[in-house]
């Protein structure tokens, strides 16, 4: 967007929220609430965004990295102050620039937009992004003139009584002409009673030279919402989570439960995909068509194909095909591959290794670092032995080899195509093709030998 | 119910569902919306229902099949149009037709039974059930005139602000005389900007005749929801999910977090039952009393007795009965029948098995195609070998046995009463009662060894 | 407090709750409601606590044992009769008396020090805890005098129009003048349809002497719900729920979605941990700074160190250290204590079992009875054969010691420090330090015999 810039407000230390993270870097829906700000600042497209830093300011550069310049506000002197640590970057450049807080995560691109807008087509030197309020006290109100543009923004603790029935209120979010802005920012002063600069301030600066002051009422009062505390931050994380349901709902996913299903703003759903309670999806994660995602499901970081079924089940970081059945209770750790018309049953741990099509770990196994064909049976119970106590080694299942039930195979060992494991095998040595192996002794039977036994 | 009717409009495709599967038989609660609908018919006792198909046709038909007739809609023309198609089933028949949509699952039989009363009582020859909605816009309004009959039923687009204030919102859910309605039917035109014809516009008919038109209000304005697109269909689910909840509260089950807890129209629950957050309940699934059943356990289709607790685990299609613990973490599969007093610990897996009374499989055990007789003990890790790659066979594991932990039962293949299977050994013959069954090799230690390895 | 009483009611069956557990036992997160009552008596300091019983008297003693005094109501007559039980214990004492119901756990310990205080500061002989309600229909209404006093409490029949209006209603708490209580007490009649002893009763009794009435409004309307059935029951843990999950929002503990978290009034959390959604923490339990509590964790009276994850995993009455890292799928049984630095995986259940730091037991194993020293490696399906069917044994493994996977370590049993048990090994006797342990079968091939096995 030519000639728009942003300015980032990032710097405070947010004390309310009692943690040892900077507050713009808390998550919400997985990702910090600041790199919420600045991608709705990218899908805008504007052309600069100055991050103001202060606290934590080497951790937000390294999260934010090259997406945005930054500006040190080495002290906490207000908002204004904070502004004006932009100047660096941002003098003599004709344009607009907006101003918003790291902490407000819920304004959306499009109401960013709006507002663009509105300040462009109204000549005003400064709009403010407004919302309607249902109960106002405590925020500023917005106090409009009798043609719609701003006559002055009025702290609650200086409001009248007929202004503190305005519900319209100052969102923290402005537009400004950026030449007005830095010229009217070394004019506020800090005569108040916390001896800080406000931005604000500047609104009443431009109106004394008779400039106009506009306002934008944003559609939603919760986009508004600053993140100060813990209890903030699980009502941001509320609202963008049924933001995001309530996007895949229209797309055709079905979701049993909106309010009970933690979907991330990168996650891609096809539709006829139902997602059951509980459901977290976390990061770029792609889910096909006609899927079931069972109850509690948990997956991060993967690819999961069409209709597939993943029941109570958690996958990290893997590669997922097509009608393939996942748990209840399974496990699939990252760097999994698992292909298609797969069954990877109950109490069975994948990790790092490669299922083939058609192939079937059905109960209580652990496949570690292990290479497996297509159409391969692996017995209940079965355990790639992949640690010897230093080193870890791979285990190959060629295709159509049938592993019988609570073998071990003690890697680095191949299963040749179409070999036979009895069950109860420790496998020390590779497996011919088509070869039975069986390592396991022979049973006895001590008729009536219970009765002599000590124990019952 | 003498001399009623129902006609239940499901022909629309539902474009806004997004979906290959036909819009009425999403499913809410786990059951169809036009089921819902169905069943709220057979419950007034209506002598015939006419259900109009158009998309999908089929596939509904085969999902109600015999608890409905049905009219085929070819063209989708409208209200009045998709009626006019049961004439054929309706003609000349005195009495009562409803006319209700497929996609209203949550108009209770209760509401139904009122409406019908009420039109019964006052002589009209059309009632609509109405709504009060708290923000009317969208909807068609119910104007009354000042002897409590409706006046006219204005559309949003045609409203003047006095009418735009009305909050009672026509439902399109109708009671009609029969005979009228098909009469009617022929005279409504398609003279409107969408060409089609609109079943209010029977009211206007009749209106003209001077006939009686009465409105009757539901008593909550969710219940008159169309389900349009999958949010609405999230909403439908979460006020039935709510109201079967509150069935249960009401009749003596505890459930923690109703929000949070999944429970199908069709369960049955004993009083003094707990039930946990994230359970989910699904099919004919009955629980008895003094049950506790623990956080996500996901119970399908089961019978479970009383005193009986399912921590966090899975059961299918299978019966366990009284004082029986279940879980965490265990997978109760098809066609199981667990008995009395019976544990089935961590990590296990039941399928197609049954357990005989007192029993206890405690932890990390396969049992699938096994008939497990009484007080039997089943040790840590035991697996029931039923699948030779080809073929499933079965174990038989008699009263007062003790399987030894980490043994294989390599099927077929019976353990005798009483008998002893030592831990760790593979089982391939059967074992007589009261003896004592090992196969496994011998312990040999090699002192010092372990520096000679090339692994630590 | 001086000269400060508490009569809590407690006698009644509460039928509508359809249970045979004595309604104020009913819990709520976890603890009766009579018990919330109670312990917020005793945060005021109350001298006595006088709780009157009656159905499943014995039951309630038992509960609250010495922390409250009783009297029997042996015929439910009414509230003013329930309070007059409490005469014996009260007569001629000097000061106030609180009167509560025993099934409002919502009213604070704050409310109940401000309804004191108030009632102290005024001289009134009686004081009504109030609320202001949105809907007041069916409570009594309060209707004050011009100097604010309480001019008549009014039910709802005998309400007129512009009482109804009234939205303050009387929450059935109160404080009285304790000589005065009595005094009245025995004025009371029932001379109503219920044939009842109203305590209500008294403020007009009181009144007519003209003695000041007071009333306190408490700040929120739902603190005052009283529960009669379940669910009501389910609104009391919604909103107490809601309470303690802000307490340690506020407190620094990141919760991702409050409604579907549970935890105890009696749970300690850090600073900086995550609580993911769908956790239950019950019990005196502790969990220290910067943990990760996975989605669906359930932790019953358990301490958790710092820096700990527990992902989808069951953990009672056990100890865990700081660094370790739980499940997911993992069930930590009672009396384990788990050390720093410890991993345990998933489908691995550890009971009544000591871990020492460092250690790992990554998957798919049960250590039952077990010692583990440090830094042990327990390979992947090791099973501790702590039951022979009658008695119960220990195993040890010492230090840096590392089992083979699915060892069968068959107690009483030692593995000595350093000590290497080869995978598949049946271990029964001890394993010196440094030793090498091997008890499986060799490996054979048989060329090309799949193709003569009748199974494929």
């Amino acid at each position: 967007m030519t000639n728009t810039y942003a300015v980032v407000l990032a710097a405070g230390k947010g004390t309310r929220m009692k943690s040892s993270l900077y507050k713009v870097l808390h998550p919400v829906c997985g990702k910090p609430m600041v790199e919420h700000v600045v991608t709705n600042m990218e899908l805008l497209g504007v052309k600069k965004i100055v991050t103001i830093v202060g606290h934590g300011a080497e951790e937000v550069q390294r999260r934010l990295g090259e997406r945005s310049e930054y500006a040190l506000q080495e002290e906490q002197l207000g908002t204004a102050h904070a502004v004006l640590q932009a100047e660096e970057v941002l003098k003599n450049l004709s344009g607009t620039t907006i101003v918003i807080c790291g902490d407000t995560p819920l304004i959306t691109a499009k109401t960013m937009s709006d507002l663009l807008e509105h300040h462009k087509s109204t000549g005003a030197k400064a709009t403010i992004l407004t919302a309607i309020a249902e109960n106002p006290t405590g925020y500023g109100r917005v106090i409009r003139s009798v043609d719609g543009n701003v006559q002055s923004i009025v702290e609650q603790k200086d409001a009248t009584a007929e202004e503190q029935l305005v519900r319209e209120i100052n969102s923290g979010t402005y537009c400004f002409d950026n030449e007005a802005l830095f010229k009217s920012l070394k004019l506020v002063n800090n005569n108040n009673s916390q001896g800080e600069y406000y931005l604000p301030d500047v609104i009443e600066i431009l109106q004394k030279e008779n400039e106009i002051i506009s306002a934008y009422a944003a559609d939603e009062f919760e986009e508004i919402l600053g993140v100060n505390d813990r209890i903030a931050l699980s009502q941001a994380e509320e609202t963008m989570r049924l933001r995001i349901a309530q996007h895949h709902m229209r797309e055709g996913v079905t979701i049993i439960d909106p309010r009970n299903t933690y979907i991330s703003s990168e996650a891609i759903i096809g539709p006829d995909t139902v997602i059951q309670p509980g459901v977290i999806i976390e990061g770029k994660t792609t889910i096909g068509m006609n899927c079931t995602v069972g109850p509690n499901s948990h997956i991060v970081s993967s690819t999961i194909g069409d209709e597939t079924t993943i029941h109570s089940s958690v996958v990290l970081s893997s590669e997922v095909g097509d009608h393939t059945s996942i748990g209840p209770f399974a496990h699939i750790r990252p760097q999994s591959d698992v292909g298609n018309d797969v069954k990877i049953g109950n109490f069975v741990e994948v990790k790092k290794s490669t299922v083939g099509n058609g192939s079937k770990i059905s109960h209580l196994s652990y496949m570690g670092d292990a290479s497996i064909g297509t159409n391969v049976n692996v017995g209940c119970g079965t355990i790639t032995v992949n640690y010897d106590g230093k080193n870890k080694f791979t285990t190959t299942i060629e295709d159509d080899a049938f592993v019988g039930c609570n073998s071990n195979l003690i890697a680095p060992v191949t299963i040749g195509k179409k070999a036979y494991v009895a069950a109860g095998s420790t496998i020390t040595k590779d497996v011919p093709g088509e070869a039975l192996a069986i390592g396991r002794a022979r049973q006895e039977n001590k008729d009536g030998y219970v009765n002599k036994l000590n124990i019952k």
